[in-house]
C-alpha cells in the first residue's frame, strides 16, 4: 500500500498577530509542525496549537526558524552550523515542554523557511540541524527537502527522515525548487498541483521546469495553512489522494 | 550538621554583550541558575554555560525571566497568571534540551527579577509559575524568596522548595526585601553582609530594617556574580562558612 | 460651529503579519495614529501608512508604545520618566523620518495602549512623554485621555492638546474609563456609542456608569479601525455627526 | 594640508550591557558612529552617546545596522533593496531626533557590519542606503569603504561621501578587505597597523595581501572604541599622525 502524511506549517500567530486558520486546516492534514517562537509562534500559541493539535490526532513536531521575527524567517542569514545547532536545538525543547505538559509525543522537527532552504545545500547547517534533533531524541522525524543536504545529515546520523514534495511548485533538473523569483515557479492551477503530487508518490517522478522527468521521493506533502484557497486545496487534495487508494497517515 | 546552598545568577551574557564572569565565580557556589534568553542569555550561551556548570559540578537551575531584554527583565510587567505559566515553561523547556544534550539533570528553578519578585507577593502568577516547573518535573526544586507566595506555592504543588536569602540586602519586618530606592537597603560592608547569612542559617533569624528580629528560613543564598567585588566577596562567605563548620551544598 | 477630529490607530502590521484594515477606515477618519515599531509596526510599514494617509489627506501622528511587542503594548510596564521621554522620541523620530521622505508634516503624537494609560495618570510619565513631544516640536499636538494627567502635562509645557474621548466605552465619576475587566465598560451596541460621542461633543457631557452626569471636553474620537464592525461603525458615526452639523476635522 | 578624519563606532551598549569604553575612547576622534537599536544601542544609550560625543566637540553620525541584536548585526542577511532604505531611514530617524533634542546636527551616516560589508559590493542595497541619508538630509556624509559601490551609490545622488580605510586589516588587490576567516587578515603589530594609515593618506596607497601596492582614497580611519588596546592604539595613532603633520579633523 502506498501511503503519504500530509503536513502543515501551524502556530504561527503571535501576539495580538494572527496568522493561518489553525482550526480548520488540522482535519485534512496528518502532521502540524509548529513555529517556535523565533520567526512566529509565542509561548502561549505554541501552548494551544499543541493542545489542538493533540485534539485533533495530528503528530506534533517542532518548526524551528531563524531569530527573524520581522522577516519571518524567509531572509537568508549567515549563521554558523554552531549557531544553527544552538537555535534549534533551543526552540526544539521550548516545544518539548509544551509536549510534555500535555503528554504529546514530539514527533518530527521540520525548519522553518531560509533555515530550511539553507540546510537544503549546506551540509554543515544541516548537520547542525540533524544533531540538534538527534540531541532531543534519536526516535524524532527529521522532515526535510526531497533528497537535499538535510535529508542526508540526518540519515548519516541515524534519524528516520521525511522527504518532503511540494504541490504547489516547480522542480529543478536537480531536484531543488525553481526559486520563487523566477516566472512560473509557483503552480496556481490546483488539479496541477494535485496531479504532480500523485506522480510523485505513485510513481516517484516529477517533471521538471528543463522538461526531463527526475527521480523524487515523497514521503509528506506539505499543505499550506494560509492563503484564500487553503481549505479547499486542502479538501481536494485529501479526496483526491483516498480515491486514488493512497493512504493518508503521518510517517 | 547545617548544610547551605550558594547560587549564582548565570549565562546573562547575550550575543557580542557579555555580563558577569562566570568561570571565575564557579567554584564558590553550589547551584547556578542559568538565564533562559528572554531577559538575558541566548542558545549558545546557553549552551557554554550548562557545559561550564556541569564542569564545575555545580547543579544547574534554570532562570526564566520577563520578555524584557532591553529592561534586563527587571521591570514589573502586568502579564497574566497563564502568560506566566507559558513564558516559564517554554524557558524552561529551552534550557532541558541543553541539559539533554549533555546529560545534566535539570536540578532548580528560579525566577529573575521582577518575575521573581512579583512572584513573591502575588499568588495566581506564583501558581502560573510553580505548575509550570511541576509539569517539566516534580522533582525539579524551585527557588524562590524565602516565605514569599512564590515558595508557599510550590509547597502546595507538592514541589521541593529552596528558601533564598540574601547576603546584602536589609529586611523588612513582614519579612519582604527592603525596596533598593530606599536608603540603606543595600548592604556595602561585606563582613556585615556575611553575619547576616551566618545568623540566618544557624538561628532562622534577621533583623529587621525597623530594629526587631524575625524568623527566616534560610535554603539558599544568593551570591552575585558580577561587580568589582563580587569573586572576593564569594571567597570570603565561603571561607567563612565553612569556618563556622556549614557544609556548603546544593539542595 | 462645533468641530470633530475622528482619529483611528494605524500601522499595526508586522513583517508578514496584517491587523486593520487602514485602506478602508481612512476615508472616515481625520487623524492616523502611526504604529512606530515598539508595540506594532516596523519601517517598512511605516513608510506605506505615512504614504497611504498622506494620500488620503489624513492628519499624520505617531503612535508610539511600550517595548513589549509580544504584549502589543498593552501591558503596563514599570518604565521611569526618563525611560518614556527616550523610547518616545525614539519613535518618534522614526516616524518622523517617513513623514520627510514624504514632506508630510507631523501633526500629532499619541501614546499608545499601557504606555498611553499609565501616563493618563501617572504625571511624571506624561511629562516624559510631553517633553519628548515638544522636543521634535513645539507645534506638534499631544492626543490624550480628556481630562487626564497628560494632557494637562502637554498644557503646562505649552503644547497644543488634544482631548479623547471613547465611543464605546463607559466612563467613572472621576472621568477615567471604566477598566475593560469589568462588566459593561464596552459599549456593544452601535447607536448608544453614537449618542455618547455626540452628547460629549454637543454639551461636553457624559453620563458615568455611577448615573451622574460629568464634564468632559472631547476634541478627537478614538475610531477602531479593526473588528468586523469597524467601517459599519466608522460609516454611521461619520453620517450622524455630519447631520447633527458636527464639523469633521483635525486639529 | 593633509587632513584625516577618525571616526568610531560608539553607544554600542544595550539596557543592562556594556560594550567599548566612549568616554576614554573620545577625545583621541573626530566623528562618533552612534548605534540606533538595531544591532546595538537603545534609546537611553543613544540619548547620553549624542549628549557625550557634542560635550566633547565630535561629529555625531548615526550608525544604522541590520535587525540582528544577537548577533550584533555582524551576520549577513538577504534583505531587499527597499527594506536597506527602510532601516536605515527609520534609525537615523530615530538618532536624529536625539541631535535635535540637544542642538545636534547629524553629520554622517554609516552603516555598521553586515549592511556596510553587503552595501560595499551590493549596488542595489547601496542605492537604498545612499536615498534615505539623502532623504534625511542633502547635506549629511555617507561614510563607506573606501572606493565601494556604497561609495558610488552615494556620488551618484550627490551626497557628500568618505572613503573609510582600516589600520589593522589587510587589504585584497581589488581593494576590498581581507575576509577575517583568512589567516594574517588582522594586523595586529601597532606600528604595522599606524605605518599602513600613514601611507593611505599621504601616498593614496596600500599594499595588498597579493604583494602589489594599489590606489586607495583615505578620508577616515575607522578607530575600534573596545578591545584591551583600545585606547593605547587610540592614543598611538592620534599623536603618530599629528608628528607627520597631518591635520585630524572630521570631513
Amino acid at each position: 500500500m502506498v501511503t503519504i502524511d500530509l503536513n502543515c506549517d501551524l502556530g504561527e500567530s503571535f501576539g495580538a498577530y494572527t496568522i493561518g486558520n489553525d482550526e480548520a486546516i488540522l482535519p485534512y492534514v496528518t502532521s502540524a509542525n509548529i513555529a517556535c517562537g523565533f520567526h512566529a509562534g509565542d509561548p502561549s500559541v505554541m501552548q494551544r496549537t499543541v493542545e489542538l493539535a493533540l485534539r485533533e490526532n495530528v503528530a506534533i513536531g517542532a518548526h524551528p526558524g531563524l531569530p527573524d521575527l520581522s522577516g519571518f524567517g524567509r531572509r537568508n542569514m549567515a549563521i554558523s552550523a554552531r549557531e544553527a545547532f544552538d537555535i534549534t536545538l533551543y526552540q526544539i525543547g521550548a516545544l518539548s515542554a509544551f509536549c510534555q505538559a500535555l503528554g504529546a509525543p514530539l514527533h518530527h522537527v521540520k525548519p522553518h523557511g531560509a533555515l530550511y532552504n539553507m540546510a537544503a545545500v549546506n551540509t554543515k547547517l544541516a548537520e547542525g540541524i540533524a544533531e540538534a534533533i538527534y540531541t532531543i531524541g534519536k526516535e524524532v522525524i527529521l522532515y526535510g527537502l526531497a533528497g537535499s543536504a538535510l535529508v542526508a545529515a540526518g540519515k548519516r546520523l541515524g534519524l528516520s527522515t521525511a522527504n518532503e514534495v511540494f504541490a504547489d511548485r516547480t522542480y529543478e533538473k536537480d531536484g531543488t525548487l525553481t526559486p520563487r523569483t523566477i516566472k512560473g515557479s509557483v503552480i496556481h492551477d490546483t488539479q496541477q498541483a494535485i496531479n504532480q503530487v500523485i506522480t510523485m508518490i505513485k510513481e516517484g517522478k516529477v517533471h521538471t521546469r528543463q522538461g526531463e522527468q527526475i527521480k523524487i521521493e515523497a514521503d509528506t506533502v506539505c499543505i499550506h495553512g494560509d492563503g484564500p484557497n487553503a481549505i479547499v486545496f486542502a479538501k481536494s487534495i485529501h479526496h483526491q489522494l483516498k480515491e486514488k487508494r493512497i493512504i493518508i497517515q503521518t510517517r
